[in-house]
């Protein structure tokens, strides 16, 4: 049998140890768990790289913890705006979707644009549109409704600032993003990529998440990578993509290509963040530059983590 | 003085000899050579290469024969919807803005969006609020009225198709798109790019325009790029980065990394279109895989072209 391998986050950020209470800290660690077990199985049962991470970021956006999905924050008009990518490794396939409202599975849509359309990338209303050609039906705002979300909004609704999911705050401060990333037992590899955006955001500000080659990428000649981090940074690096180009043209492994990218090409330009990817042999990385990232992974070898801090 | 050098791109496609009347391709000629010296101007006397392609990029976009500002294509709605990315290679800085009308020139959006706000990539609605509180003033719909491009829409507008920007028939087809590269005496390199987008299309396509890493890279250490294209294969191929990674990582120059990307890389996956890179030294390129290009670019060592066919 050929190995397998999944990776997901949940976001990185300022996570430190005491930071939570005990209660919340599990919550987040049976969240996370939940996530890698239901991906995981699609893989143990032969199931496509793809179908596991979807599987995967559905639980996650599904889960109100995380800033994605029905976790969204609110827009600086109190409404919700999220943004998903995927792409499978074996032909390159991609698909995105941004700026999106009262869809359940952002990441469900990204791959019907993949499958289903002639296109990559679809935004705004005509996103939506395309989601109800297919069927798709939109949630009311109630199901997106948080009140830790609307509080968080509450705070800063009438400034200028916006934030990237901070938890009450400056100093816990993390970005919310969620995603995975998959090799199968055919060796495909694909990854994805799902975000509720940054509080108070305005403008119709587009980060990395939805950006194939910046937050999302997957080559099976090479590796599978979803970020979460400050997006703009990430797009200006190209962040996702520069993973898989110093493994295929600098000779880097998984682990010293993503460690040049998360603690060297990022932090020169001043982007806080990280990423999990997957090389083609079934190697595991997940590099951060900040305090922590909830993250899991778990490959066919029997090895299986799920962290948050450093 | 340090070399400094200019190319501009106006759309890729199905450009034969003898496809247009001598009247037409001299319009085209001029237009190319006008946008040509207004950007080489720039670098002669002193300026940025920032500058320089936002003036090359503007005077395309104020031209209705090229798809992007003025000469936009239709969308499904009867509406212009228009995309425009910049990158400056100095500091990796970049702006971006997609699904915009009314802005006359999306290439200076964009910039802003690079220089007056925190944030890379702004669309849609939110993308005119930010421009309409800079002061920007929205054009009138019949700005943007062009009868050529007006009956290319009714000739589709009750089908499915999208077009590509074709002239006529199925056998001209182009890629509306525009863009420009530059060097300047400074040493640093810019990149930019602005589109009408597609004829009929529907669903809020985002192509690869906008996508910094995919139409649009700029970096000082290696090369600046613009392209131009089917949209969806220069996103998956992440392929304006992918010239800047051949030559950072694999040790190709200019030439070779640019012939590789657009006859190789992405003919395998079925894209068609070409592209305009600059690298450090003032080499030029300009590469595409599709009959002709509309092009044109100069250096400081005494050499102009201007070219529509293969």
């Amino acid at each position: 049998m050929k190995k397998f391998a999944l990776a997901l986050h949940g976001g990185a950020g300022t996570l430190v140890k005491g930071m939570m209470t005990p209660e919340k800290e599990q919550q987040y660690r049976d969240a996370l768990e939940r996530a890698l077990h239901l991906g995981y199985r699609v893989l143990e049962i032969g199931g496509s790289a793809i179908a596991a991470v979807e599987e995967t970021v559905k639980s996650l956006e599904d889960c109100p913890l995380f800033n994605a999905g029905r976790g969204s924050v609110f827009t600086n008009q109190g409404t919700h705006e999220m943004d998903a990518s995927i792409m499978d490794g074996n032909n390159l396939n991609a698909g995105a979707v941004s700026m999106i409202s009262g869809i359940k599975n952002p990441i469900s849509l990204a791959k019907d644009v993949m499958l289903k359309s002639e296109h990559v990338f679809l935004a705004g209303e005509g996103a939506l549109k395309f989601a109800q050609d297919l069927g798709y039906e939109l949630e009311p705002a109630e199901y997106f409704y948080d009140q830790f979300r609307y509080d968080q909004w509450q705070e800063i609704k009438n400034t200028d600032s916006f934030q990237l999911d901070h938890v009450a705050s400056k100093k816990d401060e993390k970005f919310g993003t969620v995603g995975a990333v998959a090799l199968d037992q055919h060796g495909n590899l694909a990854a994805a990529t799902s975000t509720g955006g940054m509080t108070n955001k305005k403008w119709g500000r587009v980060g990395d998440s939805p950006i194939i080659g910046a937050g999302t990428y997957a080559n099976n000649e090479t590796c599978a990578v979803s970020c979460t981090g400050s997006g703009e940074f990430f797009i200006r690096n190209v962040t996702a993509f520069q993973v898989s180009a110093l493994m295929e043209h600098a000779n880097k492994n998984l682990q010293e290509a993503t460690s040049e990218v998360v603690q060297n090409r990022l932090l020169k330009l001043g982007g806080d963040g990280g990423l999990i990817a997957i090389d083609k042999n079934g190697n595991i990385s997940m590099e951060f530059n900040t305090e922590g990232m909830y993250r899991a992974c778990k490959n066919s070898d029997g090895i299986e983590e799920i962290g948050i801090y450093g």
